[in-house]
């Protein structure tokens, strides 16, 4: 029976906001991310990570028309579920620095809402698949939303807090 | 009862996949937008629309901590709730073209996933709230995520696909 399944999750009892939280949404996946990285720990990661890698956003055949126009685009956002993350913690080491940080000033997995995002640059749309560069999802990965990459801050009006402080660390030692 | 509760709401019937749903994540406030705007109307939209709007960014007391460090970061990306749209529409007709595009070409309101997406400059913190410019989400607006905005696509890489066909479009009548 439905209701029992609902309850064996113990979403009812240990969601203080159930009611808040029915009435925002349900996140489903528009689609999914194919990824070389099976794995976490294959992604590359800290300071000074590039990520070139190439991968497939695979989009689901009903939601196809509202791919409409997005092959104009260079770069697209991603936003995506760590879907292999579980629980958050509010003051993480990330990897680049041995210090540790809010979450929010962090792209920690363990985050209150386990939502990722990635900007991709756009090679090639092939019906629902989107052929991308600059993957660092895990293959499956859940894909929530995809909007167009507008527009940029100039780069010298950006400041990068304690991870420029952390790349001048390293440096110098 | 919470079990008539939950049913009551008709998400046991009418989600296809509850059971990925639940096994995905149920999206809780990490706090709320304090925004000049009550209104959907009152948010410039379209073509150069400027945000410059101040808002405050209300993170919830228990969630503090994840804060640290933060105001190191010039700018924030915000992920938020559309929590005053319904419904979504594939194609549709946005308030910068006279020609319908695809949802994930657009930052259309009406999405599959109601997320918004913003990129906030930090002004300032004190304690809880953040205090930012360049807010277009409406006063209440409930918030999921924040992460640093660490690195820009330069503006010569940047395609702007449709958008950029409109503005000349415009420019030319």
């Amino acid at each position: 029976m439905i209701t029992d399944f609902v309850c064996s999750l113990e979403l009812c009892h240990t969601r203080v906001s159930l009611h808040r939280t029915l009435i925002m949404f349900s996140p489903q996946p528009i689609g999914y991310v194919r990824s070389p990285y099976d794995e976490t720990a294959q992604v590359p990661k800290g300071l000074g990570a590039k990520h070139d890698a190439e991968g497939i956003l695979e989009i689901l055949p009903e939601l196809e028309a509202g791919l409409t126009d997005i092959e104009g685009f260079s770069h697209l956002i991603v936003i995506w579920v760590f879907d292999r993350s579980a629980g958050f913690e509010l003051l993480g080491m990330p990897p680049s620095d041995n210090r540790p940080h809010g979450v929010f000033a962090t792209r920690s997995p363990r985050r209150p809402n386990p939502i990722g995002f990635t900007v991709v640059e756009l090679l090639r749309r092939d019906g629902r698949l989107l052929q991308v560069r600059g993957v660092d999802m895990l293959d499956g990965t859940p894909i929530l939303d995809i909007k167009p990459y507008l527009s940029s801050i100039p780069m010298e009006k950006l400041k990068r807090g304690w991870l420029a402080e952390a790349e001048a660390r390293r440096e110098k030692g």
